[in-house]
C-alpha cells in the first residue's frame, strides 16, 4: 500500500503462475510444457537472428510472420494479430473487445487469468457453472451478455466443446465478441478458425508455447474479422509498438514452416497422454477425459492438496487449484515416458 | 468503427513508430538505433538459448536479469522492474504509478508515446511549455500534480537537464511519483539512478535498445524504490506473466557484462555525434546541444518536411514531427561515419 500508487494498483489481483524451479533432476509436470524441445528449424531461425542486425528495431507490423500464420490457417494477414505470448494477446482482447455494459460471460471453472484480466481492466463479469461432469454447457450462456470468452480445451479440465457447441454459441450471441483460447487446441480438438470466415463476432486465440514447444520465446497470436483485428492492433498501439523481437518472430515462421516436425510431436503428446491416463486409471484416480497436453485427475480416497505435495516431496511437480469445485484435482503435464513413469512410481508409493 | 469494439478502443489514438523499411542501401537515420551491433557476448548468450530448454517458460520473475541490473547499479533487486522494451515498462509505469486525480506533467515536446498512454489510460495530463531554448525549466513545474514524467535526455531535443535541476524537481514534489525517462543517458547525459536511494517518489526508466544496440530484443528496465517497483510488478502479473522471453533474459546479461565493448560503443555513438554536429553546422544548420544519440536540427531557410522528403529521394531516411514548434526540425540519428557522410552529401545536394 502506497500513496505513490494508481488506485488501480491498490485494487488488483495478480495472476500467479505456475512455478518454475531451479531443482535439478525434477519431473516438472506443473505448466504444460511440451516435454519435447522445439523444430531445430526453429532453433536455427533464432540461431541466424543473433547477429549485428539486432541493433536494430523488429517489424512492428510482423509482417513476415503475420503473412506466414495466414498461409498456415488459410486467412488473409490482416485477420491475424500476434503478441508477446498468448497472455498478452488475451490482455489486449480483454481490453479492445470484451469490455461492455452487460457482463463478459465464461466458465466459472477455467483459466484463472480471466478474472485478473477483468479486474486489471474494469470488466464487469459473470461466471456460468460447468455442468456436473465439468462440461460447458452452451444453452446456459443464453442470458445476457457483453462477450464471451470460453478456453477450447478447456483449462484445466482439458474438456473441449464440439464443433456444434461452437457454432450453436456463436448462432445464439451474434451481436456481441466470442473470444475462442485455443491454446490446447493441437492435441485432438478441433479449431474454431474455420468459422472466422462466416461469424465476424468469432476471435480465436493460439499459441506457439504447448504445440510448437517455445514456451521460452513468447509468441501468440488471434485470428479473426480484419474489424476486430484492427481493435487488438489499436490497444497494441497504444501500449507498445514492437512487442515481438527479431527472435521471436523468425523463430515463430520457422516453427510453422517444419509441420512435420509439429504433427510427429503434438502425436506423440497425444499418445503420451494415454499411456499417463491408463496410469492414472489403473492409479484408482477419476480423470477427465482430455484433449489436451495435460489431464486433470482426481483420487476418490486423497485430497488433491495433500497429494501435490507429496510428489513434490518425491520431486515431481504437478499443479493443484485451491479453488471452489476444483480442489480434488491434480493437473498433470504429458512428460516424456520417463516422466510418466516417475510420476506413477511416485503415486503408487504415496498411495501405497 | 464497431459495434464489436470497447468503447476504449474507439478513443484510442494510437503511436506511430519510425518506419522500418526494406529497401536495400538505406541511410537508416529515423528511430536512433545503434550505428553499431551488440556486444558479441550478447549474441552468443542468445545463440546459446536456441537449444531443447525454448520449451520451458521463462523465469516470470527474471531473477537473474533483475540481479544483474542491480549489480551494475548498485541497488537491491527488489529495485529493479524489467519489462519487453522499454515502452512497456512505460506502459505499465503510466497505469500503475501516473493515474492520479491532479494531472500528469510532462513538456509539451518530449517523447510523443506519452499522451498516447494516457488515453489508453485514462490519465489526466497536462504539458508544460519547454522554454525558449527548448530546455525544461524546473520551476515552470511548480504547479498542481497527480505526478511527472520527464525524458532525459529529453527527447527529440536531446537536452539533457542537470543533476541539480532533477534534485530541484524532486525536492519540489516529494509527494508525487516522478518518472526520468533515460532512454538515451548513455550518451553523454548523467543518471538519475544514485538519487533513488534518497528518493523514494523516483522511478528511472532505461532500455537496452540504444546504447546496447539490442533493439531486436526487446528489454527495458526501471529502477526505483521497492515500493514503486512492487506497483509494476502488480500491473504486469496482471496482464502478462512472462513478458522477456529466454534469449531475451539471457541476451541482456550477456551484455552487461561487456562494460569494455559497451564504453567503447557510446564513445564512438559521442564521436560520431560530435561529427554530425560539425558537418549539420557547416552546412548551416541550427543544432540543439545534444546529449543523445541523435541530433535534432534545422535549417533557417528550408522547411522541414521538404528537407525529410528530399533527403528520402537520395535514400536517406531521418525523422520529422508535424508537430507544433518542432515543425521546422529534423531528428538525425547519430550513424557510423559512413553513413553520416552520406547524410550531408545529400544535404549539400539539396541545398545546392
Amino acid at each position: 500500500m502506497s500513496r505513490f500508487w494508481s488506485s488501480l494498483t491498490h485494487e488488483l489481483r495478480p495472476y500467479v503462475p505456475g512455478e518454475q524451479p531451479r531443482m535439478a533432476d525434477l519431473v516438472k509436470l506443473n505448466t504444460n510444457e511440451s516435454p519435447f524441445g522445439p523444430s531445430p528449424r526453429a532453433l536455427e531461425a533464432i540461431r541466424v537472428e543473433a547477429a549485428d542486425t539486432l541493433r536494430l528495431y523488429p517489424d512492428p507490423q510482423a509482417t513476415a510472420l503475420r503473412t506466414a500464420l495466414a498461409a498456415y490457417h488459410r486467412v488473409r494477414p490482416e485477420q491475424v494479430f500476434v503478441g508477446n505470448g498468448s497472455d498478452e494477446v488475451l490482455a489486449h482482447a480483454f481490453a479492445a473487445l470484451l469490455k461492455h455494459e452487460a457482463p463478459l460471460l465464461f466458465p466459472d471453472i477455467t483459466y484463472s487469468f480471466y478474472p485478473v484480466y477483468c479486474r486489471l481492466f474494469g470488466i464487469s463479469h459473470e461466471t456460468v457453472p460447468l455442468d456436473e461432469v465439468m462440461q460447458i454447457r452452451v444453452a446456459d450462456y443464453r442470458r445476457r451478455a457483453g462477450a464471451i470468452i470460453l478456453a477450447d480445451p478447456n483449462a484445466p479440465t482439458g474438456i473441449a466443446l464440439s464443433r456444434r457447441g461452437i457454432v450453436a454459441l456463436l448462432e445464439d450471441h451474434p451481436d456481441v465478441p466470442v473470444v475462442v483460447d485455443e491454446a490446447y487446441v493441437d492435441f485432438g480438438a478441433e479449431t474454431a478458425i474455420p468459422l472466422v470466415a462466416s461469424h465476424r463476432n468469432l476471435l480465436v486465440v493460439q499459441t506457439m508455447s504447448k504445440s510448437r514447444a517455445l514456451a521460452g520465446l513468447r509468441v501468440g497470436y488471434a485470428i479473426g474479422d480484419a474489424d476486430l483485428i484492427e481493435a487488438l492492433t489499436r490497444v497494441k498501439d497504444s501500449f507498445n509498438s514492437y512487442p515481438l523481437g527479431r527472435p521471436a518472430q523468425a523463430g515463430a515462421i520457422a516453427a510453422l514452416e517444419d509441420e512435420a516436425y509439429f504433427q510427429q510431436s503434438r502425436v506423440r503428446v497425444i499418445e503420451g497422454r494415454e499411456r499417463l491416463t491408463r496410469g492414472l486409471k489403473q492409479a484408482g484416480f477419476e480423470v477427465l477425459p482430455s484433449q489436451a497436453n495435460f489431464v486433470f485427475a482426481r483420487h476418490p480416497a486423497h485430497d488433491g492438496a495433500a497429494l501435490a505435495a507429496a510428489l513434490r516431496q518425491q520431486a515431481v511437480i504437478v499443479r493443484h487449484f485451491a479453488a471452489a469445485r476444483i480442489s480434488d484435482y491434480l493437473r498433470i503435464t504429458v512428460g516424456t515416458d520417463e516422466q510418466t513413469d516417475r510420476l506413477l512410481s511416485a503415486l503408487s508409493r504415496i498411495l501405497g
